[in-house]
């Protein structure tokens, strides 16, 4: 098993060593803790379910009818490819700590018929190989390219989890020949989705062949040069694509969110193998524009139904959020690139935000359901489903968890940074050499408090991420000696010493209930509040609220007013606040009125409870709100 | 010129006696007043630029094509028929106050052309005719019977303006084509896009053959029997076309808006002639969702972009309203059809607010330009356009104007009934052959005195409409004496007595600014006002305001804080108001927030001025919101 088995590598160039290298999944145990029973049920659950889906959807069976062992021609809709390659990601991350035999055994059979049905030339898509052979690279939006990328991560995912090479071999098989189709001098189409950018930078990391890397280069800068042949009369035009105008030129988030992020996601490689300082400005800019004008407050990104996409700044509707379980992905995908780039907490509080919320909301809390799209208000009747016609949310969130115990660390030469707090062990070699280990437990995020035992001699620094939610209330004692006042760099506390085996950091966060609330110009948040309590958003539930529809319900945001009660669904920490019911009884039917500032809150105090927004909607149905009405938004205001 | 020259004529059998009738276009005369010169607009602007459009788009080329006149073929969208009916429609209506040889003359060869292209057993849509004459009433999306139904009321129009029955012939030929093709023992389909329903009324209505009032109920019943076949992956499904369940079963509007209320019309008017009480019962349940749930407060309809649809009960975005001119031009018709049942001003308060606001709104100043969406709310980015693709709203509104006299009055067996206030003389002949002559003179909206001059003799009741809008702030004089304490019958004054010519009645209401408030529900009204002033409705637009944008602004909604000022554009009475701007420098740039309610009003006060809502984007883009943030929405709210 190759060390370097995480999602993203960072060769170790003298110029990218810079940057944070990421820390491998095989180097982290999880131990009892908030992680490792979901992901356990990804390994137990969600890939055979994925893998029964796949085979009854006939996903699998488009390869064998592409190499001629079966009779019959494609099914399905024309990316399903990439359905076939996330899955084998994903089961490639889950066998690094769920060994199975049986599992690795199914992968290697699929690896065969994805072999067999590769084109002589490197080709391999199955939409046209096993129906229209003759027009393939015509239909950009047919996303091939899309389909190569995620056939080059997987290939590149199972090399490092497992070290064979016959999926590599097929993935720069077809590399090989989308650089010699796809270049300045050649075709110059792109694809209308993202995804082969990161891939290539990747395959660049694996194999050291800087052609994929130069090709990925190239990609990001053909967007917006050519038009895209859109369908007339439809909202997806050039900019859902990411096509307006070059990517360099863009001052904001546009289009479709998973292309967007995608996109971002690979010219965020490209620059941390290239450092061409102009693409670096321009991820920057990008990114201030998302987390501040495109967030919702669960880390979910889309507010656009009808084209999956990124609405106008300060456009966040909650019942008509899109926030697709995949735009949390690729949101999650592109911060850790960042922080590899720059280990500001800004990216990791991010990605535990989305982590907590927005991504995880995606599946069951059985591992068996999956939501698309992560509303922040719902009547009742959004469900999550077993599957879709368009399946690209359970096997990302899956690849996702999969893969989660690489996303804790980072190192650079002298220093040990710990950005996602969990229950584990892990053992690493610093950029100097220093090898060292740790064991942490916590029962985080219930509670805010983490143990560290230092398992290793030498000098060099731990730093520990201090979440922005956090604010002044965190404490930190290194062997029960209180660490005063210790500065924090980009959020990070960083403890540098000698340290002995034996050491232990005791780090701990003060957990209260926080009331936010959004910026005035998010029009549809006005008067209204949401909870959270460390990382995690809560959301209030019919099922805990007598039934009551959640939207008339006013909450009190008194700080005094509210109580933690721990062992909720899931094991969760629950919050009980007090509140009051919206009365429209004096308001009457009129749908506008010179009455003046007009509900009442009903006369009877009630106790409202909340869940943590990502346990939504696994218990019986009924409307779902996280942004809740205030109660001092509606009483007293009377003209 | 037949004396019956109204939009809708209801047939004075002994039934329909229980109802109202209409005063016919003709037996009004406009005098200088609020709509004299923007219906003389119609004539000598908006009426040649559609007649040009149409030449220059090969809209009468098609039919010059379907008869074999011209090669070529069908060019345009498939229902650009209809454009060229409607057009027709308008025209016949103008010609009644604005007799034009010329235009005349330019009908009649349309005429020419249309006769031509009919085929031999009545078939006429040259979008089969002209390509695909095999495949005529197989693709109901293709809107053959809506073309039709514009057909016929086009014919009804020029029938009943100048007695000429060339176009009724040929209407009639296709609706008996149209009946032998669809009934219960024939073809079974129904048009994606009603309208075909209320025009067979109209044609029974005209020609007393009962056969076309039967066809029009079929047609009302047949809907939601059959499955329509949609275009899969598209949010065009059974409910956008009103085919989810039969039209007796609605319990709310749905779907696309102008298909929606064009299908209430048709059934509206077949309860008209049929009194099927069941059919009532479902007419009012849906005209209450939709006043109550659905109404923006310009009398816009259409919440849904995606799909020209209503949205969910309460459900009013202000940017992304759809409001489309042709949902205004199809509620006042449905009203108007209401209101000739039941003389309630609940109808004709409606046909009011939306024709001052939501409707006029879609036709610019110079009569030349137009919108197809009419938002609450803008960036300065939406501006009229010289014409569409889909030119449905340019001729729908101005036909509307065209006819607009023919809304101002109806009557019963003894009275009549004054529904809209504008300067006008009008003669009328009541149900009990009382015949009477009125003289009206008013610069209403802009001041609320009307007064009327009685110039016949006779024992009958004058009964004018108390907008809701008054309340209690009105006066009415007969001859210098107060009408004391008269109590409104369904919101209408009945003055009943034996008048004498001379006799005069001086109405007065008062007509402060009106401050309002939309419905606890309305999740993006949260905090703001709206201003009326009797009915017109208001919005403050950057040019008004120092090109502030007007999303910051914050309303100062102390009533005794509002100046009334006269001869803003286009002579409308503006407001002038007090208030400050938003600041954000406080809160900073982050998305959320534990700060608490945040923004700050700016330190200086400012003097705010508003437009009526239908005068808005005829001077310099800026900014425009309809709903303003309310200053104590912002101030003193710190926790």
């Amino acid at each position: 098993m190759k060390s370097d088995c995480s999602p993203v590598v960072v060769r170790p160039t003298p110029d990218s060593l810079a940057g944070a290298r990421p820390v491998s999944i095989a180097n982290v145990s999880l131990k009892d803790g908030f992680w490792s029973s979901r992901i356990g049920r990804i390994a137990s659950h969600t890939i055979p379910k994925m893998d029964e889906m796949n085979a009854s959807t006939h996903r699998y069976d488009n390869f064998r009818v592409a190499s001629g062992e079966l009779d019959g021609s494609f099914q399905g809709i024309y990316y399903n490819d990439s359905d076939v390659y996330k899955f084998l990601e994903c089961a490639a991350w889950s066998l690094v700590h769920f060994p199975d035999e049986a599992l690795e055994a199914r992968v290697d059979q699929i690896v065969e018929w994805l072999e067999a049905a590769q084109d002589d030339d490197g080709y391999l898509d199955t939409f046209y190989q096993a129906q229209d052979a003759g027009e393939r690279w015509t239909q950009f939006r047919h996303h091939e390219m899309y389909c190569a990328g995620h056939l080059i991560q997987a290939a590149v995912a199972y090399h490092r989890a497992r070290g064979k090479r016959r999926l590599l071999d097929v993935a720069i098989r077809f590399a090989d020949h989308i650089g010699e189709v796809f270049n300045a001098d050649g075709n110059p189409g792109v694809d209308t989705h993202p995804e082969i950018e990161m891939a290539l930078v990747e395959l660049y990391r694996e194999t050291g062949d800087l052609r994929y890397l130069e090709q990925a280069g190239y990609f990001v800068d053909a967007r917006g040069r050519h038009e895209i042949d859109v369908i007339d009369g439809t909202q997806f035009d050039q900019e859902y694509h990411q096509n307006r105008v070059p990517f360099r030129e863009l001052e904001r988030m546009e289009g479709h969110v998973v292309r967007m992020l995608y996109l971002t996601c690979g010219a965020t490689d490209v620059y941390t193998e290239t450092r061409d300082e102009n693409l670096r400005e321009v991820l920057d800019r990008l990114w201030h524009n998302m987390a501040n004008c495109h967030l919702y407050v669960t880390g979910g990104l889309g507010a656009r139904y009808s084209t999956e996409g990124f609405g106008r700044d300060y456009c966040l509707p909650n019942r008509d959020a899109y926030a697709e379980t995949c735009a949390s992905v690729a949101s999650i995908m592109w911060n850790w690139r960042l922080l590899l780039l720059d280990t500001d907490r800004r990216y990791a509080d991010l990605i535990e935000l989305t982590l907590y919320n927005g991504l995880l909301s995606g599946v069951s809390l059985d591992g068996e359901r999956f939501f698309y799209v992560n509303p922040l208000e719902d009547d009742g009747g959004h469900r999550r489903k077993d599957w879709f016609d368009c399946a690209c949310c359970p096997s990302n969130v899956s690849r996702t968890l999969a893969s989660l115990p690489g996303y804790f660390y980072t190192i650079r030469n002298d220093a040990c940074y710990m950005h996602l707090y969990d229950s584990n062990r892990v053992s690493m070699t610093l950029g100097n050499g220093q090898a060292l280990r740790l064991d942490v437990t916590t029962v985080y995020p219930w509670e805010g408090r983490i143990d560290i035992a230092v398992e290793s001699d030498g000098a060099f620094a731990l730093c520990l991420r201090i979440p922005a939610w956090a604010g002044d209330g965190w404490h930190c004692s290194v062997n029960a000696d209180a660490v005063e006042g210790g500065l924090l760099e980009k959020g990070y506390l960083r403890l540098e010493r000698k340290w002995s085996a034996g050491d232990r950091v005791s780090l701990r966060f003060d957990m209260p209930v926080r009331v936010l609330r959004a910026h005035p110009l998010v029009t549809e948040n006005a008067g209204r509040a949401a909870l959270a309590r460390g990382p995690v958003i809560y959301c209030f539930e019919a099922v805990d609220n007598a039934g009551s529809d959640t939207e008339r319900l006013l909450l009190d945001t008194d700080p005094s007013r509210f109580e933690r009660v721990p062992g909720g669904v899931d094991g969760a920490t629950t919050i009980r606040a007090a509140g009051r019911r919206l009365s429209l009884a004096e308001w009457g039917d009129a749908l506008y009125s010179e009455a003046g500032p007009s509900a009442e809150a009903s006369s009877g105090p009630l106790t409202l409870a909340a869940t943590p927004y990502y346990t939504w909607a696994n218990r019986e149905p009924g409307t779902m709100n996280v942004w809740m009405r205030t109660l001092n938004s509606v009483c007293g205001r009377r003209r």
